[in-house]
Parts: C-alpha cells; sequence; structure tokens
C-alpha cells in the first residue's frame, strides 16, 4: 500500500539523507526533511523543511505532526551529541531523566532510546531500507577485483571478531590483513580508522609491504536495522585505496551504500575488491 | 635456587630491559644483552652486550650460548617486524616456512613461535617477572584519586570487551566512559590510542565534557605470560592525562610498570586514579 503522507526524514550529515528524498520522490511520495542544527547539510533544503537542533525533540515531533507526517526516517550520519550541550526543549526536559540514562551506555542504547520518544508519540519508524532497498549492499563482488581465498578467511575472521565485541556496543568495522586485526573502529568512526591505517603504513608502524588490509563492516548483533546500519560510500573506498588495502567487505543486505557506481569507478580505479558477503563471509561469487 | 650463568636479554624499546638488568644484577646475577638493531636503544650498553638483527635468530643464538647463557629473558617494546625486510641469517632461512605460518596471525601468535626457536635450543624462557617481580601492578589503588562506583562498573565493562576479543588476539586496551567503549587499541598501540582519544576531544568527536574516559588494559587470554604482558608507565599516564581521563584500571599482577614513583606522581598531580584490578574488575580498596 502506497501511504500519501509525507515522508518525514530526520536527517543528519552526509549523502544518504537526500538519496532516500529522491528515492521517496520518485516513488510520488511527498518529503518533509527535518534538518538537524549544525549536522545536516544543504541538501534537502529543496524539499519542504525545518532545522531543529539536536536535543528539541519536542519540536521535531510538532513539525512532523504538523506536516502530516507518519512515517519517519532517521538517516545520515550524526556525531553523537553531548546531553549537556544541547539546548534542551521542553520535551526533552520532561525526558531528562530517561535522558541521561540512554547516555549511559553504547550508541545503540541511545537511538533506541530516542526512537522510542517518537513510536510513543505514535509515529512510525521506517528503515532506510524499507523506502530505498536499492541503498543495500548485494551479495557478491562489486568491483572488478575478486577477493582471494586468503581474504575470505581474514574477512570471516574479522566479522567474527565483530561478532565477538556485539554486546558491548563497539566495532562495527575492523581491518585485518594475514589474519591479524590491526584497527578497531570506535568513536573516530570508519575514516578515522582508515586514515589511522594509512598513516601506521606511512610511519611503518604497519610495515606492510604490498598492499594488504582488508576494510570489514558488519551491524552489531541486536542493532536496530531502522536506526543505525553500517554504511560506505565513495569516500570509504577513497580512504580504503589510501590505506593501500586489498578492499572492503560489508554484510549483504545490512549495510548502506551511497552512490554505488562512483564506489565501483574508484574500486576499479585503485583495484581494489568491494564484496557484499554473509553474515560468516561468504560471498555467492567468492 | 640461585642460577650463576649469565641472564640473557633480549632487548627492545624502552625503559624496561634496563629495569631487569638492574634487578638482576642487584641479585648478583650477571647481565648478558641482546640488543635488538634499530628497536633497543642505549641503556644496556653499560652491560656485556650484543647487537643483533631482528630476523637474525641464528646470531642471537650464537651469542647467547657463547655467553654461557642458560635463561632467557624477551622483554621491551616491538614494532612487529617485516619477514620480508629483515635480514634472515641461516637459522632464520632454515625456518622460513615455519616463520611465514607464524607471521600468518596475531601478535601472540608470533611470539610463541618464536619462544618455541630459542626453547628448542634448550634454552629456559623466563618471564619478566619472575625476574623482578616488583614490575608487576600490585591489587588496589596506587594514587591517591579512588575510582568510583560509576568507574568501577566502567571497568568490569571495558574488562569484559577484551576478553570477549581474547580469541582474536586484538583490543588488550580500551578507554571506556560511561559505559561506551570508545577507543579499541590495534596495531597503534597504547600511547597511539590514547593520543587519538585526544584529539577526539579537541575536535569534539569525542565531545565529552568534563574528565571522563578510563583507560583500562589487560592481557589477552592465552596470552604468553613470559613474552607479553601489557605494560604501562609514565607515558602512558601521561597521555591519560591529556586525554583527560579519570584514571587508568589495569589487571593486577598481569601488568608490567616502569618507574612506579614517577607514574604515581604524574597521576596525583593530573588528579588521575590508577588502580590494579582482579580480571573482573574488582580492586581491593574500591
Amino acid at each position: 500500500m502506497t501511504d500519501r503522507s509525507p515522508l518525514g526524514i530526520i536527517a543528519g550529515a552526509g549523502r544518504f539523507p537526500l538519496a532516500i528524498a529522491e528515492t521517496a520522490k520518485a516513488q510520488g511520495r511527498p518529503v518533509f526533511a527535518i534538518l538537524l542544527k549544525g549536522i545536516a547539510g544543504p541538501e534537502l533544503e529543496g524539499f519542504p523543511h525545518v532545522r531543529v537542533g539536536i536535543g528539541r525533540f519536542g519540536a521535531m515531533i510538532r513539525a512532523a505532526k504538523g506536516a502530516g507526517c507518519r512515517d519517519l526516517v532517521f538517516i545520515g550520519s550524526l556525531v553523537r551529541p553531548n546531553l549537556w550541550t544541547t539546548i534542551p526543549d521542553l520535551a526533552a526536559i520532561r525526558i531528562a531523566p530517561q535522558m541521561i540514562r540512554l547516555y549511559r551506555g553504547g550508541d545503540d542504547h541511545l537511538l533506541r532510546g530516542i526512537a522510542g520518544l517518537f513510536e510513543r508519540e505514535g509515529f512510525r519508524l521506517l528503515a532506510a531500507q524499507d523506502v530505498a532497498p536499492e541503498l543495500l549492499m548485494p551479495v557478491g563482488p562489486l568491483a572488478r577485483r575478486l577477493p582471494s581465498a586468503e581474504d575470505a578467511a581474514d574477512i570471516a575472521h574479522g566479522l567474527g571478531a565483530i561478532a565477538a565485541l556485539g554486546p558491548y556496543d563497539v566495532g562495527q568495522g575492523m581491518v585485518i590483513g594475514a589474519r591479524r586485526i590491526v584497527a578497531v573502529e570506535g568513536a573516530e568512526g570508519t575514516d578515522g580508522m582508515l586514515e589511522r591505517c594509512a598513516a601506521m603504513r606511512q610511519s611503518r608502524r604497519l610495515n606492510w609491504t604490498s598492499d594488504t588490509g582488508i576494510l570489514v563492516k558488519a551491524p552489531k548483533p541486536g542493532q536496530d536495522r531502522r536506526l543505525d546500519l553500517p554504511a560506505i560510500g565513495p569516500a570509504t573506498v577513497e580512504r580504503a585505496a589510501q590505506a593501500k588495502l586489498r578492499g572492503i567487505a560489508v554484510v549483504a543486505g545490512s549495510t548502506l551504500m551511497v552512490d554505488a557506481q562512483e564506489m565501483i569507478r574508484i574500486a576499479d580505479g585503485h583495484g581494489l575488491f568491494l564484496v557484499g558477503v554473509d553474515p560468516a563471509g561468504r560471498a555467492a561469487h567468492v
């Protein structure tokens, strides 16, 4: 069934919010954008929109209701906000004790709690991939280079480590080469981790001689897929190339990709593989 | 029983090799130092010594036997050598296929394999803490500040995550605050991880407002305690302070510390806690 109510997009940074908005528009569905102040770019300003401070849940709820939204999508990257430096509004103050509990814990915990606030107001939370399934990484290789059997073993090892960290809400991404995990993603994010790997190669702290290492990304077990799937885009591939990695492996169907054609062009230009695998690391074509 | 044969110290970088040598000397035991070329500093040049390239196991074995060593201690930090850029000698070439297998895998795997080479030559491998037990972190707080109940919960959470990663031979150290793990140690090492945390605070990628975060370090399960215990020293405390952390918690009896008095002075100067805990995160005095 198609829903004629505007799709409310609560937008952080990056290119995903626009991708979602354009898909909805192409489907003939109106869009109402709630742009997070200081975080979302200008990309959605062509659509009906408001800008709201990140702590101001009451204002977001009022705006979404005023625009007639029933469905909301949370999309775009977000540096974890600091409860004490955002300007809370009444709704936020009402829920302050609960917010404080939310902030004690990892990002999943925080996001799930915020999602609950909107659901209690009667909104339906959609996953980005529900609106735009073409954003999901497919199974198998996208670029010309294919992972070797060696690579497949590294990918499985990395996915195992990510799964082991799942209960701790950290480590959605890792860099691994020759069965050795050399970098684990924390608050610095995937880009920061890849920049670190490039720097460690330059300083010879990481003294790999030839292209070695794979970026492996997977959703954390129990992660709310409506809120925070791992995501890759052209910048990810570019940074992986700068770190002289062999390729990128992400869990198919659980990783969002923006601008796939551009990603493939960059991967082929640098000779990287770019493969969607199952949670055990198997790729249909490998 | 005291052994009058010289203690062979295969020395990497940092202050631990000298601490071990001086303890042995104070115990009346002669020392013979095998300094790794390009890695070990001049600290041990006051003792009988040779400098040997890191790949040259045959030369190390000949030197140790020539000096009459029966016991060897591996000590000091080591940036993982690159098999292909070290100059292997005959012994190394003899064991090349085995070395290649060793290099496929994490550091534990590599170190254990190298240790095996020396044991097969009849040497006894001693742990640094066997020679100098005073280097082991004790249980309880060393500095004036004490961890809070909140801190204790973070410490336990971090130790759990380190244990979960154990089978993957990575993540001996983490930084965690308010139950959120923000950094996991990879090939960059503890210092690199702490510098990253300081940078993330400056860039507000990590937007903690007050002193928050704890450096937690623990040996990986199954780690060979003769070869690679976690270690802390004054530089660790200094970097933790620069990252505006609340303190440092390490597993007592399984963490080496160099220059404890200086560490405590720095910790007290910055108001950091410095506590030895059991593997579950409990400290006798907390």
